[in-house]
């Protein structure tokens, strides 16, 4: 039923997602193609009071809480923004989605990654992107540059370092299962290169 | 684990959850125990953030997404509120549970009630009350005493009347699907009445 692509963008704060999101898509856009931008958590209305629940409530959320507060983040902006967009043909760049989840929620907390990857086939219907690029860096090196760029962390971003290392490890072994769709590249190399990697695998697409 | 009582009310608006709740509690404060009231949604920091989007939120909610922020909340309300009181050995009387998510999401809308149900108990880890009560009532009659008492009318009050009646079918297919648990009690009754039935049930769980 969809004509379009679904693109999406994985790995740690400070891995390059906006910026090799941002190149792809004006490459997109030189080649004809219609493209859209979007995000999770916060994509749409919906999303950006979830995400405001999720990143900056005061006092702790229950695990399955936090997990099913994503979901429905998920479930709203994949009915109303990425299928209608697939559906008129577009290119979806979408920063983070279904590995996101499973990466920080199931590996990274307490939460069986095979029920976190479940709940969000449910609320996804079972849509899966068809090129995943996992820009992969280790977390100390994504940490210098977020101290070099932001004002201000999130309760997320103040977790500890071993957790960032938890679900570094986490992506890998996620990539590792779905290698078909799932592109793991080396996010330490120079910007440029890494586009031009990401165009090559675009284009394998058809 | 738990050494309290987890006493449900179900029951469309206006068939009177809040008028017997209040009576229960007082007669159980005057047997000595230890309550706590609480609803969904709501019932927590959480639960209020959750319960603003889903009421009166502009603009329609995915029917997943809907299903998911009220399972997030009752995910949050159950860890954060519910097992910890039930820990304490008090008895714990909730206006809604799982049943309301069943009966409004599953049968009401678009979803499939056994999914719903699942969603529940996940976000539950399978907590299930000790005894429900289903005040049942023509939804004619609850409308007529919502329009005596209130001022506004939100989001879900405003749905059609057709809507109410597939609400209180699926909730009595699903009282007969569990009469050991779920009691259903006419709440076209005097309030006296039905509460001293109440009391009777409370009475026979020991």
């Amino acid at each position: 039923m969809t004509r379009g692509l679904f693109i999406t963008l994985e790995g740690g704060d400070g891995s390059g997602k906006t910026t090799q999101a941002e190149l792809l898509e004006r490459w997109l856009v030189e080649q004809g193609r219609t493209t859209l931008r979007t995000r999770e958590p916060g994509g749409t209305g919906v999303g950006v009071e979830v995400r405001e629940i999720v990143l900056h409530h005061r006092g702790d959320i229950a695990p399955r809480a936090e997990a099913l507060l994503y979901a429905a983040d998920r479930a709203h902006h994949v009915a109303t923004v990425v299928r209608p967009a697939l559906e008129r043909g577009e290119v979806v760049i979408q920063d983070r989605y279904v590995d996101s989840s499973v990466a920080y929620q199931g590996a990274g907390r307490v939460l069986d990654p095979r029920e976190v990857r479940g709940l969000s086939d449910w609320a996804t219907e079972g849509l899966m992107p068809d090129l995943t690029l996992l820009l992969d860096l280790p977390p100390r090196a994504a940490r210098e540059r977020l101290d070099g760029a932001r004002t201000r962390y999130d309760r997320l971003e103040a977790e500890a370092a071993a957790f960032h290392d938890r679900v570094r490890a986490a992506y890998l072994e996620i990539a590792e299962s779905d290698p078909a769709r799932i592109a793991v590249l080396d996010a330490s190399r120079p910007v440029e290169v890494i586009a031009a990697d990401i165009r090559k695998l675009v284009e394998g697409l058809g």
